[in-house]
């Protein structure tokens, strides 16, 4: 696979939809995804914000499956596919090739703290081998805050994503930012987009960033992306998200997550959405 | 069900064989599980010990219909079923309670962080609704060093058991302090056995503790049990049990570990077993 055909841009972890009962429901999800494609966005699907870890290995499988039915193309797709069990790791990763996905987005195996750094390239070396796909692309996912393992989390940390980008990025090694704040310094730093829980709701302005940051105004729209990921920052992340979907595409049902997580409450949702309609944020597209 | 039905005394979380392809040996499995009976203890297969969350889901079903199938009795089994995402939680419980375990450990779901007390709170509410069981009995499995959620562990610290205790246990709430270095002290505080790492390869003088705690040497056997215990705790745990079990077994693949995990090293496992040795360690009755 040459450079060019690797994923760049700004990606999302696009949240998961689900039904009353709490079974995922695919027909929301692929709506969901295609509306992200429409506004220049990758679908880094089963990501932290995807609730990812709150779905089985089958019900991912399902969800893939679906989505490539329905028509959205598997090359702007890079699932999580890292899992705590090597066997479900492979199984899932295993599918994303089959079905012609982008790349995949793996954490380490996260339950066991601590572990050594010859366990964790075990574990990935194994995938490697036992998926034995020349197209596999591995996108390394670290996130020290939930999955406390691996290497420093670039998230949060400038200097650190800026020790990626100046160690590994000419050498081919492809860095995305795990947020928007970042984007802009990452890109004149030779980063090659970013994977940001926001992309879920302000998907166009993140891409429209990333296509024209050579542009005099670059650094005007990186602010005001921080002005609209600032307002999210003060919910819990993935109850807010839904919440603002819910709200502006105009289904309620949206705002449903999995246990352990619980919905934003009513007054939280209206203060979210007081504090983002009086930043002027929109949705274009979204209800349909 | 009567308080008299329910499971107390010493379990082990058993410790998963793997072939040589990382694939679990079930025959292994079950001669170690039947092993651990015939010293007094029961069988909390599952565990943390038990690399189950290197397990998928399938893995863990099967292990479990491979047992009963093999004749180990499924009233001495208290399996882990606490899983991330609800749906594994759930399937995985329902099948437990299908083949008639006695009860089932439950992690929280461990991946996100910081979750209100709420989302923990549906998350087992959804599982015992889900399962739909009378005979259903939850114990709830609260190791913070790795799952990160729920309320505060009770291993290695005493005042935190007590509290349990002396909060609980009067009103049928079964408290298992999870080290042996808590049983004589739980004993004595209306505890019902202990739930240890160390009960893989200590079963018998741990059972016989629980058997004879009102006895007047019941403080000396604590002794013992804390020196033996103390050995294994200067070594990473999971891989040390496993060492012991090969070397004192003679079947030396039993030292294999899946990623992240790795096995000890040579001089580790050469020193783990001197210092065993010195200490009069034995297996008795583990060589086949």
């Amino acid at each position: 696979m040459s450079t060019s055909d690797r994923i760049t841009g700004v990606l999302s972890p696009v949240v998961t939809p689900f039904k009353p009962d709490l079974s995922p429901d695919p027909e929301r999800f692929a709506r969901q995804c295609r509306w992200l494609l429409s506004q220049n966005v990758g679908l880094a699907v089963f990501g932290t914000n995807s609730e990812a870890n709150s779905l089985s290995t089958e019900e991912k499988i399902e969800l893939l499956d679906r989505l490539v039915n329905a028509g959205v193309d598997p090359s702007r797709m890079m699932p999580g596919t890292g899992c705590c069990a090597l066997s479900d790791s492979v199984r899932l990763t295993a599918h994303a090739m089959k079905l012609g996905c982008g790349g995949v987005l793996m954490l380490p195996p996260f339950y066991y703290k601590g572990v050594p750094d010859d366990g964790l390239f075990r574990n990935f070396a194994e995938v490697i081998e036992r998926v034995g796909d020349r197209r596999l692309r591995i996108y390394l996912y670290h996130i020290p805050p939930v999955s406390q393992a691996g290497a420093k989390d670039s998230s949060g940390d400038w200097n650190n994503t800026k020790a990626y980008l100046d160690n590994f990025a000419k050498a081919g090694f492809d860095v995305f930012p795990g947020s928007e704040t970042f984007l802009l310094q990452g890109l004149r730093h030779g980063g090659v987009g970013c994977i940001s829980a926001t992309a879920n709701v302000n998907p166009a302005a993140i891409a429209r960033l990333f296509a024209t940051w050579q542009s005099a105004d670059a650094d005007a729209q990186q602010e005001r992306l921080n002005t609209i990921r600032g307002i999210f920052a003060k919910y819990p992340m993935i109850p807010a998200l839904k919440g603002a979907i819910a709200h502006y595409g105009g289904e309620a049902s949206w705002a449903t997550v999995r246990p352990p997580l619980v919905e934003l409450t009513a007054t939280q949702q209206a203060s979210l959405v007081a504090d983002l309609d009086k930043a002027g944020f929109t949705m274009p597209g979204l209800r349909s």
